[in-house]
């Protein structure tokens, strides 16, 4: 596995990527155009991702539920602007049992439709609301240029659809999902993102609104990381969803949805990882700590493995760790093997080590080395590892902040992008501007961001009056 | 949602079934053919089968990843038995983003041909040996007539692929896989099961051998509730997958697969539930205890409310617990609900039992009622649902017991088959037995079971000599 280097990010940095992802065996290219296979070391991230984002639904009141993968073509077309979006990237089932079908069935592209035909069953009264549903799922968005994990024709991903009786708690719900999402970016995968509104351009098609996070990659592009969208009333009317409220009228019902795809693992592995390989924080590491306990010929091996046998126990008691007492491969092959792999702490333990009763920790995001006391071993883990997680959200925060500039004229902007960063610049709410800002410089308007002052200031491109800044950046 | 009836089981033993996912909630009928919505409480469910099945996989040293929805035609050809007895039952995606794709698309119905052609990349020396790996996906497969769970066009299910270096090694896997699914029915569904190999003309297309566990219904059909099959080399020769041995020799991998798949809460629904509604076993029941206060309009609704609290949060350190202190509606009502709702226990709480600090006990299986001292509830909780698993179990395993006959004369066995039940029989072996078995009674042969005593005895159809009895019953 270690027999070939990664590509240095400052030669090929879209190379360095894929040689992680591939190296660490996190995930493969199928055979299948555009879709690819998650390995078991790429399945653990994504296992401790819903598992932390599941929970933190449940404590927000949501259920899981699941939906068919087929929508009848009927469905798609009922939103207008919906099946706009949506339908030219659409995978098309026309046959099935051996013939020929009469309608077609399309393969989601997100359950919206789907999920609206059945709530216009569920829902006849305000007794029967706020319905808020969660599915894990596989989707399929024929895509033409794919990349692992970022950009795959199917992908794996969480969609929450919500019915509300009011627009007040519908848009409650949007913010409050959004903040989930932020939560899970910033304290378990460590990435710092940006909350803010999309344009009308770059808005779910069939929302009112759509709410997004966005972080920062190393090579200073934009990644939206997830979106939480008001639907308004657009699909309770397409498909004809109304409750009686408690005075007794029909109203049609508020909807929201928000989803995370494992897109989300190409941001982790962005946001931190190093040209030795990959580096996770934490928190969403499947191995935590891995020991490798060091022997040459004439030493006592049964001596060794058995005080790290015993070390494996105490760990074992603060976090998730492994023993790599493989044989017919050096300690040295171990230690770039488990940094290539991303493991955030290695423990070492030698002869020298077990006649001191000591060992020595190796961080891999800093590679710092130090020595601790045996019996203080899990102690010092636990130490280290909340250390290593702060510590990859600080240097990430702080090389967002460092490539944050607040910019003004269209020159120094231009400039600003060869090298790449977020701009934040006035826009003036046009269409037109955002679309020749896209056209000249390939950079977007990623987010007017939640927490922005108000400021007088000048359009970027036309000069019109702005009432605050907007983040502009290149994108994945 | 109490307001309509289930159906009896003596009146119409479908119905009641249907009536009862339906009205239980646990699932729904979706707008495309064939395809159902697994609603919130059916997807609690399915998430302790999930969670409780997926710690025994990887106690067992597998990992989970993630393979592809599309198959490309090429593939399913390559295995001859395998594409006759699956490419009929196919949906297939003809058209995506909008063109005709060159070459079509199967959805899966299984994943063996897209998996082995992922082995074949990853598969070079025995070190790569064994490969453990299982998928939670959804399948399709075009099916005709179709049952909420029982049969679906689309389902979830849990889909183990194992690459192993020696035959012997595989057959291992596979009786491995075989006991953790027989474990798993019985310790966790409470849901007995017999272990048997299954005929030629039954196993699954591609594989050597299958195996299955087998659980008898209350209308005393058989459920075929899991299967693990020994796939032999035909999948490494179709997929060319070899490795170099410890000798350097080139050698065709041995394969296992292994499945069980949402069908799995039909059986449990039709193991245990009565004419009321739903009887779910503690382990599967994503409530387990209901707390129900009750006052009258004089009574100090605040107290009993306070004492109910206090009770679930006893009762919490030792059960999943709900406290229904919802207003509006009757206790009455609230009982018939979560009778119905299958949840294994009632705890009672009203002005008497507040002033003599006791609680009223029901049993949802067997509607017994006792009272219990308040401080004593959470123990008494904890020794109830342990009763209730194990009386569920005793219960189905005496149902099957009680309809299963050694029967040696044919016409005997057609009598029997009207009532129904489990016939262990001789057979000859032949195929043209087995299919003049089918046509004419509608039973087929379950399985060969794993533990049988040999005994000499002549097939039922044919007199021919045998050595062993079989399992004959009608099933779903």
């Amino acid at each position: 596995m270690a027999e070939k280097k990664i590509t240095k990010r400052s030669e090929d940095y879209s190379r360095w990527y894929t040689d992680i992802v591939q190296r660490a065996q996190l995930a493969d290219y199928a055979p299948v155009k555009g879709c690819m296979v998650m390995r078991p070391y790429g399945f653990a991230i994504w296992e401790r991702l819903k598992e932390a984002l599941d929970k933190m639904f449940k404590e927000t009141g949501h259920s899981n539920a699941y939906f068919p993968l087929f929508i009848p073509e009927s469905f798609m077309r009922k939103e207008a602007e919906h099946v706009e979006g949506f339908a030219p990237e659409c995978a098309v089932v026309t046959h099935g049992g051996g013939s020929k079908l009469e309608e077609p069935l399309y393969i989601r592209p997100t359950s919206e439709t789907i999920i609206w035909s059945m709530y216009g069953k569920w829902i006849q009264s305000y007794r029967d609301l706020p319905l808020l549903i969660n599915q894990w799922a596989n989707i399929v968005r024929w895509e033409k240029r794919t990349r692992l994990f970022l950009r795959t024709t199917e992908f794996l991903w969480q969609e929450g659809h919500t019915a509300h009786a009011t627009e007040q708690e519908a848009m409650e719900e949007v913010r409050r999902m959004l903040d989930v999402y932020r939560r899970f970016a910033e304290d378990h995968m460590a990435m710092p993102v940006i909350q803010g509104k999309k344009t009308e351009s770059e808005k779910f098609a069939g929302a009112v609104d759509t709410y997004c996070i966005e972080a920062m990659m190393q090579d200073k592009r934009a990644l939206q990381a997830g979106t939480s969208h008001f639907l308004g009333q657009n699909f309770a009317k397409a498909f004809d969803v109304q409750f009686q409220d408690e005075e007794g009228r029909l109203q049609y019902v508020y909807a929201t949805s928000w989803g995370v795809s494992w897109r989300l693992i190409g941001g982790l592995i962005m946001t931190h990882s190093d040209d030795q390989g990959l580096v996770l924080p934490p928190q969403m590491a499947p191995i935590q700590v891995v020991i490798v306990p060091i022997w040459k010929k004439n030493d006592d091996k049964a001596k060794i493995l058995e005080a790290a046998n015993q070390l494996k126990e105490d760990i074992a008691t603060v976090a998730t760790v492994k023993l790599d007492d493989s044989e017919g491969v050096s300690p040295g092959f171990k230690f770039n093997e488990w940094e290539m792999r991303g493991v955030p702490l290695r423990i070492e333990l030698g002869p020298r080590d077990l006649a001191g009763r000591q060992v020595v920790f190796a961080r891999r995001d800093t590679g710092d080395k130090s020595p601790a006391p045996m019996d203080a071993a899990a102690e010092q883990t636990k130490v280290m590892l909340e250390q290593i997680q702060t510590s990859l959200y600080d240097i990430a925060k702080t090389f967002r902040e460092d490539n944050t500039r607040e910019i003004d004229a269209y020159g120094d902007f231009k400039s600003f992008m060869e090298n790449g960063g977020f701009a934040s610049c006035h826009w003036c709410g046009s269409a037109e501007c955002e679309a020749k800002l896209k056209e000249e410089t390939k950079a977007t308007i990623r987010c007017i961001p939640l927490e922005r002052r108000r400021e007088t200031g000048a359009c970027l491109l036309c000069g019109k009056p702005s009432d605050g800044r907007v983040v502009m950046a290149k994108a994945y």
